[in-house]
Parts: C-alpha cells; sequence; structure tokens
C-alpha cells in the first residue's frame, strides 16, 4: 500500500473518488507471465481492475462534479485520469455497485453465457458450478428467473444455503463433502426429476467438467466462462476423462468472454434494469470495507469465503 | 464365418449379392456394453454395417435385378431381406464403391464436419488427425478442393507419404515419430507460414487434441468426430491438460455425427458428385479381398495398415 497526492486535472482531464472496486478471478491469470487475452500484470505497478466512482474536479466538458463513472484503473481510493479513462454511469435506477455486479462485466458474463453461447432454451436443466460466486450466482438468477431447474455447486454448507435460501435453486451440491461430484450431480438430477442436464455455465474445469459431461443429455452446451480449479494447480491438473463423450452426446463445449459480447450490451442492460426493477434480480455482493482489505478480498475468492460478487468498499 | 442358404424372397422381399462392404473404427465402441448413440453388436449375431450390393431376385416392385443397393446388414456375401432394409443408389455418374466412401456416411461425415460444425472460412488453417483414414483423407480433400492450408497427422512414413503425395497436403506429422506432438505442430504451423489452427478435425483425441487446443488460434473451431486413440485404453486415457485455453482463447468442441445431418445430403452429393467429375476428389480406399479377410480389415484401422477408406470387396 503506498499513499500518492492525487493532482489537479490539467486539460481534459477529471479526479475522481472510487466509491467500490471489484476483484475477480480473471486477476489470478493475469499474474502468471503467459499469453492470454489480456496481457500480465505489470510488477510493482497499481492493480488494474474495475472500479466505480465519483467526480469530484473535472477539467474536461464531457463531466461535471457528482457524475458517476466507471473505470478499469484499479485499487486506489482516489485518481486524476484523461477524460477517456472514464464511462459515465446512469444510476436513476440501479445503485452505483451493480455497475460493478449485474449490471456490469459481471452480469454480462452469466448473461452471454446462459443465453448466446449455452443457447438457453424451454425446458433446458440447468448446471452451474462456483454458484455463489460472482459469475455463477448471476448465471443461477438467469436461469431462475427464466423457468429452469437449476443445480448449482458450490464448497461448504453457508454456500450451500446461499445457494438455496438466496438464489432459490432446486438443487445444491456440496462438492467439498462429495467424494466423488459425478455420483452427486446424478443423485440432485434424479433428485429433481430430470434425465440430465441440458446446460452447463462452467466455472470451476476439473471434475466439475467431468461431472457435467458424463450426465449431459445428446446436445448439450456448455459455457466455459473459466477453469478456477485449474488456475493454481502448479502442474497437477484434473482434465475431465471422458471427452469420448463430446462426440457420442455430441455436445459443443464453448469458451468464451464477456468483452467479445457487447453488441448485447443494451438489451442486456434494459433485462437487468426491467429484473432489478421488477425484484427478481437481487445484489448478492459480498463487500469488503476499505482499501486495506483488498487484498484479502481478493484471496477470498480463492479460499471460498466469498459469496456472489466480491467488491471493497472505498468511499 | 458360417455358411447359410440364402433363402428364396417371399412377398415384398429381395434377394442381394454384396459387391463391397466397410469397416469403420465406429464399430469398435459398439463392442462395449455402454450406452451410446447406437446399441452395442449382439453376441453371435452377424456384425451389422454398411454394404453396397446388387439385387439378384426381387419380389418387390421397387426393386429389379442389376439394381445397385445400400444395406445395413453387414458382414455377408449374399441376403434376402424386406425392400425397406434396402436403399437405392444411383450409378450412373459413380463408381458403387463410392456409396461407401465420398457419397456415403464417411463422406457426409467429412462434409458435416468441416462445413457445418467447422464452419470453413476462407483464410481458415486446417488440421485433420487420423488424415490417412477414411473420413480423414476426406476431410483433407474437401478443405484442400476449396483452396486451404492442411496439416495432416497419421502414423509412420507410408501414411505420410499418402497424405504428401496422394492427398496434396501442405505439411504431414509422424505422429509415432514424435516425442511431442505439441512441437512437431507448432513446428509445421510455423513451417507453412501461418500463426496458429483455425479448424481442428479430431478423429484421435489425447494429445492430438492437446496440440491442436495449444496451437489454436482465438475463436478456432474444433469438430470432434472420434478419439481413436481412447477407444482403447483401458483406463488409461490422456486427456489433454490445456483445457483452460478453450476459455482464454474462445474456443468451441462441437461433437457430431454424420447421421444427424441428412438434411445435407441433397447438397452434399450435387458437391462431390461436381467434385469427382471434376477429378478433384479421389477415390482412395483400402480393397481388401474377400469376407475372409473382414477381420484384418477391421483390425487394421487400428494397427494404422490401412489407408483411406477402408472396404472389402465380396462380388
Amino acid at each position: 500500500m503506498a499513499e500518492r497526492d492525487v493532482p489537479v486535472p490539467g486539460d481534459g482531464e477529471v479526479q475522481v473518488r472510487n466509491l467500490f472496486m471489484a476483484v475477480d478471478p480473471a486477476m489470478r491469470g493475469r499474474m502468471d507471465d503467459a499469453k492470454s487475452y489480456v496481457p500480465p500484470f505489470d510488477l510493482d505497478a497499481v492493480m488494474e481492475g474495475p472500479a466505480i466512482g465519483e467526480v469530484v474536479v473535472s477539467n474536461d466538458s464531457g463531466f461535471a462534479p457528482g457524475d458517476i463513472v466507471f473505470s478499469r484503473l484499479g485499487w486506489r481510493e482516489a485518481f486524476t485520469a484523461p477524460s477517456s479513462a472514464l464511462q459515465l454511469r446512469d444510476c436513476s435506477d440501479l445503485p452505483a455497485q451493480a455497475y460493478l455486479g449485474f449490471a456490469g462485466v459481471t452480469g454480462l458474463t452469466a448473461y452471454a453465457g446462459m443465453l448466446r453461447i449455452g443457447e438457453l432454451k424451454p425446458g433446458d436443466v440447468v448446471f452451474v458450478s462456483a454458484a455463489s460466486g460472482g459469475v455463477g450466482s448471476l448465471a443461477c438468477q438467469i436461469a431462475k428467473i427464466k423457468g429452469h431447474k437449476v443445480i448449482g455447486a458450490a464448497g461448504g454448507p453457508r454456500k450451500l444455503d446461499f445457494l438455496r435460501d438466496r438464489l432459490g435453486l432446486d438443487a445444491a451440491i456440496d462438492y467439498k463433502a462429495e467424494d466423488n461430484l459425478t455420483k452427486a450431480l446424478a443423485r440432485e438430477v434424479k433428485a429433481i426429476g430430470a434425465g440430465g442436464i441440458d446446460l452447463y455455465f462452467d466455472n470451476v474445469g476439473g471434475d466439475h467438467l467431468h461431472a457435467a459431461i458424463a450426465l449431459a443429455n445428446p446436445f448439450a452446451r456448455m459455457a466455459i466462462c473459466g477453469m478456477i480449479s485449474q488456475y493454481n494447480a502448479a502442474g497437477a491438473v484434473t482434465p475431465p476423462r471422458n471427452l469420448t463423450q463430446i462426440m457420442t452426446k455430441r455436445l459443443r463445449l464453448e469458451g468464451f468472454i464477456a468483452t467479445d459480447h457487447m453488441d448485447l450490451e443494451q438489451h442486456f442492460l434494459a433485462d437487468m434494469k426491467a429484473w432489478h426493477k421488477a425484484g427478481l434480480l437481487q445484489l448478492t455482493d459480498t463487500v469488503h470495507e476499505g482499501i486495506g482489505d483488498a487484498v484479502s478480498a481478493f484471496l477470498g475468492l480463492f479460499d471460498g469465503s466469498n459469496l456472489g460478487r466480491t467488491l471493497v468498499r472505498l468511499g
């Protein structure tokens, strides 16, 4: 942690006090020195990441004090930046923190994954891994809003209560309490009166993906959003061992990244606002207090202590 | 092998003398007692499988002696069957054996896999595994006819000569001579001046699929037609260990079976006939002689001795 003076804005610059920042699992990937869809983080630089803040001083005609702005300048309480680094957000219908959650990239990830990549269809039985996480909990909520039977997997009794009581899922699996995730998923599929799953929203990979393939109905779709089980697994990955079923069941596995689907944004925001207004979509963020808690908020993504989207309140 | 009298056709029945039968890797799957898209073979029953034959005696107005008919009644030199078990084939433009190869389900598999599932697009660099096999060699030929750079993998120098000299591929990999298939594919991609592959036609799975994922360009498609490396691997499967790249590269892996794509048949047959007539599409079948050679023809699919589609000449 370092203290810096925040400069007075020059021409075309804006000074912002952040209200919330978010931490997410994708940041872990950028801590490896490997080629990916975004470059690795620089050492000794401020951590990048999404934040929502309020304009304090503006030297740009497009922004006025009090405006709510989104930025990706990361883990800082306040900053001065060129106005091109900021995007205005309309908070007349939504709380500011929603733009880091269901109305932000997290929400778009769940939305694009379920509806475009997963092609959610009437009657589909849905399975979501890391279902209590930021993206997973929204994927579950979207499927429930659309009337589907949803099975969620997460780790530990506290998360299972969250899946059942807050998200209203039809079945929940505590992967930490199961010897064999495939058998557990088979049991829950049967318990909800289904013959298999039609759409798997994958945040985990490994044995979760194995279970989803094993229980997949023919022509099931697997929207591959993340494989958190594999990121920290120094070499010891546990890939699914039943990939031949991709062919026999004609499965489709497709990876995706929300930013490839920005063309959906208007439709997505309209749906999210309507669902929020109707009381169908809940704010389920875990909010940590203060920048001093940012690292533990981030680590909480991997040790399983966070529910929903993980935010840090900064102002 | 058993000798049986072939009965005189009753009402609505037809007697057929087979000209060719085919063996294919999918038959191996039906030798396991496992649920799949087709039921397992019965013990002590005649092996089922595609055959093309000539009508000898007909007791059905839809068939006349001399007609060429397709059947799936399998490994027999002659048979009598209800006419509903037979399909007429027009041999004015094509040799009869083509209907077991490029103009049959084998051809439709390659065609649907490359064009519908793989969505072959201008500029795509294509990688095909088991490229010297029945389906693989046709997948290669289709991609070459459409002007693409194609890398094929197969086992042994004889197959590599076939890929280079008969199929005209841009690069060929002898997987049996390589310690590391991923490095070999990277070398060949570079050798043809490409940055990666855009379409992988998978007949093999395992380390071939791993290599394809490792060398995939963003948004590459993988048409999963078979995973022959996994069928005989009593428990010891070697799944790809780089599946996280499905997400980071936004890859799509999709399994398929030709019989789900019969709606393509007219278009497919028109293309195949036109390409054959123009001399672009070759008959590259390995033809074994006589029903006594059927078992070794089948085993040749797995020990790597066959080139192209594997047929047995029966008449």
